[in-house]
């Protein structure tokens, strides 16, 4: 139902758009770590990993798969994990990492998306809600204990993730504004064209163009502390 | 098929009970960890996943969505094997974390789970048994090389382990006994009321409250060793 | 669609004959495990759920279940990175673990695996070749940085990865050829009969025999260094 609406909407030139940059930027990340070599290896592999398999997922709305009604939630599903994965080990860069509080953070955010599906299958809005108190829980993460980790390694490192957290919040909570009035949810503000255009450019900055800033963020700390 | 006959057999009030106790619990062991601040915090982490996933599925019996049929299995598939790893974090507290055996714990008891899905849809009852054969692999691990780690530590370890051991054994057998002559089974001896308030009930024991009696375990062992 | 050809092209003895092979493969891992004792346990709990996991899927293919149709792609998107991790930490053996190549490798093997799903349910071809560019990356992986991980361990590890890297590369270079011409691809050269045989020939040596010889390899490389 979803997929007829995103199909038939003349979005497909957007959706292409999309898929092609995600996996060439996935190589690109690792050409960029070649230079940048001071940037450690996790980081163009997670960045490699969200656009790739984000790109991957949105094969399914160019043609009907059994996956197709729920392209958005199984890229979500993966890619937003890992966005908030690249951010804490980010937070977390030359500190001890705690497993602990990167588990907490991905689960919160795996489970959020679960929340999308349930209620776009249902039509239980409150499970929309439910996901929204789960988001405030990430928020709460990577401004408060995410934060204070940056700051104890280096004021360099603070500010960098400081700018990468607000660029992160500020999209991931953009994603459920566009879900509640676009096509999934109650409102319908979003016709299929506008919906599907708007999950193409949110996810472009928050996946391709993010995995270039976090790199670069690194790279320039990296260089400082030297 | 399974859904409809949970969804029409007046077991909603359960349901909405088990969901509402689900995650508020999860937000207890938050709130109780900043009490018993001896307990690692991956403790109440793993154990807020446990009833906040389960209560996450417990929402595909409210309304349709594709997941209801298998609402169940999409709760343990996550839940059981997240239970069993803090029952063996628990086995290994204040020593080294054996993730081998942790995985080879987990992992078993995620085929035992699928085994169930498989059985119920294909009507293969002899898949069931292999679930039974996996599920004798999970309980041979807990009362040996789990248990003797728990005793090799403290012998208040040892036996605080083999409180919540036991505890989660009866109810781990107990799970596909209640499969077997329920709904998804093919005894039947269950109807659709009795086999949707056995899998509230049991659930309950094994996540809500299994998650304080973990907590407090730990806490009292910490006190008794400081 | 796929399940009916399967299922009605008479190779129904011969998947019986993988998944009872597979089961019994996965408890003489154990068993051999107690006699070859310098193997470190988490060969035979990888290879274990290796063959026990590719057992259950098989399942799917001799009474219909919703997976039926996607029975090979769930047995591949646990089995195949697995094959990979025990593979990748034959190479890490006695050195340090690399999890970010590690994760790469077993990620981009997932990923292509994802690919055959989208491939066969929506036709479009062009997703199979992506999947051959992901395993590009694979081979790439196996035959550049992890030989040279074992390699500098010892010249005795290197030749026995070398050898169980050689075996591992020819069969899931096989893999995606059977796809293309069987009865998921475009040509239909291979039958339902002989598509179905092919996907029992294969796995049997990339699992049940594999995880003997890799075993094996490990042991004798330990001997040789003791």
């Amino acid at each position: 139902m979803v997929y007829d609406i995103i199909a038939t909407s003349g979005s497909t030139p957007y959706l292409i758009g999309y898929i092609v940059t995600a996996l060439a930027s996935g190589l690109l990340y690792f050409l960029l770590s070649k230079k940048w070599d001071n940037v450690p290896k996790k980081f163009p592999i997670i960045h490699f990993f969200i656009v790739t398999w984000s790109g991957l997922m949105y094969l399914n709305f160019l043609n009907a798969t059994p996956l197709s009604d729920f392209g958005w939630y199984m890229d979500w599903m993966v890619s937003t994990p890992l966005i908030l994965l690249a951010l804490g080990l980010t937070a977390m860069h030359n500190s001890k990492t705690r497993w602990d509080l990167l588990g907490l953070l991905m689960g919160l955010q795996f489970m959020l998306v679960v929340t999308g599906i349930i209620s776009q299958e249902s039509g239980m809005t409150f499970a929309y809600w439910i996901g929204n108190a789960l988001l405030l829980g990430v928020i709460y993460l990577l401004w408060g204990p995410f934060k204070q980790m940056a700051y104890e390694t280096s004021d360099t490192l603070g500010k960098s993730y400081t700018t990468l957290a607000s660029y992160i919040s500020v999209f991931f909570v953009l994603y459920p504004v566009v879900w509640y009035i676009g096509i999934p949810g109650p409102l319908n503000v979003l016709n299929g064209f506008q919906t599907s255009v708007a999950f193409v450019v949110l996810p472009f900055f928050c996946k391709q163009v993010y995995g270039f800033l976090d790199m670069y963020m690194i790279h320039k700390a990296e260089e400082e502390m030297a």
